[in-house]
């Protein structure tokens, strides 16, 4: 592989809060998932984020959510698959109307914190957000978790998919992210979150807590704007891959096969 | 004139919340303004509303307003020109995706309450609803008050714009919708209101309540499905039209000259 | 016993939104457990209900919910029991004040929907609710399920209690309300719920949808008031209760023994 | 005048979102404006907020602001007199909840943004805020600018009032706060402040931008903790008011004359 996507989640304030270094993100990154104003962002912050990630050259994906505010999305909640089915698109159409007032396309949708979760792990809420963006354009790039539902919910309904893996979260014998609860959640260092990455990136594994070796797929790599270290963190794995000669291009640069 | 549209606001319920009788007005109506999660409405009604719309040749449009669920849009909300753009792309584009989940298109807009008020009456902030919505989709038609700021910035800004009266409120001297705060604001008989929507279709004027003549124009006719007489209202206007030999038509089958 | 109260929810509209008939509502029952604007209600029908409570001679309570407008409250939400402390304490606090804009004391406690749901399962959530309702005023009654997690907690913590049953709702032979996903889940005949309510007070046992007798104790009466037939039910349980000599009163004239 | 008193707001902070420094402002001020959930502020924010005001020995007051979270209430809203009464008095008896939870009083109270400036000119609904607050608790103190409205509607009432005076603000000759679109609206240079807030204390009077002199009464100094300047500018005030014997304590602790 020697083009891989660069991404991480932004324009997450709203009103008079901030909320993660958008700016110093954008300068970093190749592709921003953009909060659609239900567990975070608005209008204004959308709108302000799609110009820059336009002068920056970032590539922009919807970031839908659930409608949960004082939550930021992190709270699971119930709903029928329908009900998350419109939800999903009403956020995407949004994202869709700001991109077009600055020339842009929306061009990629991943999903927020535990609607993210949830669809990681239940293959009909998968197929209901994935329904959602195919029925708004179908050739929006599913970004998902490597091994996830969600993934197989692209795959299975047709729609291009692109498997993500995390630069700084660890990860479980199962392939899966540990819990945030763990001490060990986050990769703050720079220095391990690039060893972290090379090794997912050169060997297409990925080391877990347990100290066992799990396949991974990585068509992008995330990094955490929320984290006060993101930044430190994402610009040391980029300029890690670019001095392994892999390119960092926006998701659509990158072959989805 | 041998064609006119009918046009309600609808979908402006929200969670277990209900307001409106919008099955019986998706009956009688032939386009529907809906409302896109603001002042009202949220995914799910969007989502049934467009359902019916399609089921009864009912052409949608959206119906933005401002971010104020507790005053029901009803309330003046000082933004900047570049804020009222943002929220009211943000508000078409998530209706788009609600209409492209049921292969419809958004083909007209109209703003709700407070937001219309002001448009009415601002050149700027006219001008910027006007540019969201080109900016989104430059064949939406803008469907504004007869004689507003609004309409004119429409044409301004090259837009298709069609001109709207409505059956069951007065006006005054200026043209202007007299204030809600009078007794005589709202015209809830059936037959006062076929008597004033024919006096304005057949003689391009509508009798203000001074006793003036003030010239209107007439693309579509708007009645209120909120109030409890609406449905009756709106039914006897469709009836009396088509009596008259003038056929009650989508917005989009207007010859909008 | 001679003396019973009976309860319903009120105040769950939400600005231009309406919903169940207050007015009727307040005729009949003897206290009502106000909505304090987290899963519906606002300031203004707090403050009218407390208005309308307090010339009908109706004792009120707060009737705490999950900040959730969108899901009405009827979404479980995890939150730490710290969270829901402060939470139940933020809206039993706020009706306070509407209630003594009328000189009238809050006299009860009742959580909703979800909240309400999982209280009466979980022995720390159940135990926060009751800490949050304790802090801000011990005298406060604590009206909860027959059985439940949330009676034992407010026992336990020394609160007042009272023991609520349902005129509205079928039992499983736990003793628990059948789900409302069951078509026999609401009686809303009130032929059938008197029947249901003289059984629960004149057996101290309700008749399960198994058959079973199920043990029940029944200081007051919940009907609910946003079903249509809600005050039909509520008015025949009221007039049969007096036809057998029991006198219905506020919460705080009943013996709690 | 040998005391005075130092009030910041405080807990404007809504679930993942932080704005000002309550920790650094919490060690300076002796008095907190907290946010009650409106304009800003949840029931966590202002838990912990209690929690340390407790600890540092600040008073505490409410702080209402319009229900406009987007706009952090800065934004004008109309709403009728009864509304706001309401409104503000919903908002003083959560405090007083979370308050409760911490053995402590609320003690004070002062609208937040929009709603201050509106009741700062129109008696009407300053009155209204001032009996909401009357209603609720008779012996707080209502905290507002000196020379307004609003503290003329307090004393027409009969409520216990403390006049303030901006350490970070500039005057205009009529005694009123100047825009905040003025380059010179805020002073965030310490030793400036320093010497505007000495010599309102020492002379009774402010030095306006005009160069004019306008008398001010001065029970309590207001410092914005939202800037980033906040604590320097009110650590700088402080150790300056009390190089010169002039005692900073809790604003119950002022004489109120």
């Amino acid at each position: 592989m020697t083009k891989v996507n660069l991404n991480a989640d932004m324009a997450e304030g709203f009103g008079a809060y901030d909320i993660g270094d958008d700016t110093a993100m954008l300068k970093i990154v190749k592709s921003a998932n953009v909060a659609c104003g239900f567990h975070g962002g608005d209008a204004n912050v959308m709108d302000r984020v799609c110009a820059a990630a336009k002068a920056e050259g970032v590539s922009i994906g919807a970031h839908p959510g659930f409608n949960d505010l004082w939550g930021f999305g992190r709270r699971r909640i119930s709903m029928s698959t329908r009900e998350v089915e419109a939800m999903v698109a009403y956020q995407v159409g949004a994202l869709q109307a700001m991109a077009a007032m600055h020339g842009l396309k929306v061009t990629h949708m991943k999903p927020h914190g535990a609607l993210n979760n949830m669809a990681s792990e239940d293959k009909d809420l998968a197929e209901a957000i994935v329904r959602a963006t195919k029925a708004v354009d179908s050739a929006i790039i599913l970004l998902a978790t490597t091994g996830s539902e969600l993934l197989k919910a692209g795959e299975q309904l047709g729609v291009p998919t692109a498997s993500e893996v995390f630069a700084d979260r660890t990860y479980d014998a199962n392939g899966s992210l540990t819990s945030r609860k763990r001490d060990d959640a986050m990769i703050r260092d720079p220095e391990q979150a690039v060893e972290h990455v090379l090794r997912m990136i050169e060997t297409g594994k990925v080391l877990s807590t347990d100290g066992v070796e799990v396949p991974v797929i990585a068509h992008s790599i995330c990094v955490h704007g929320d984290e006060p270290t993101g930044p430190a963190v994402a610009d040391a794995v980029r300029r890690a891959l670019e001095a392994k000669g892999i390119e960092v291009v926006p998701l659509p640069d990158v072959p989805l096969t």
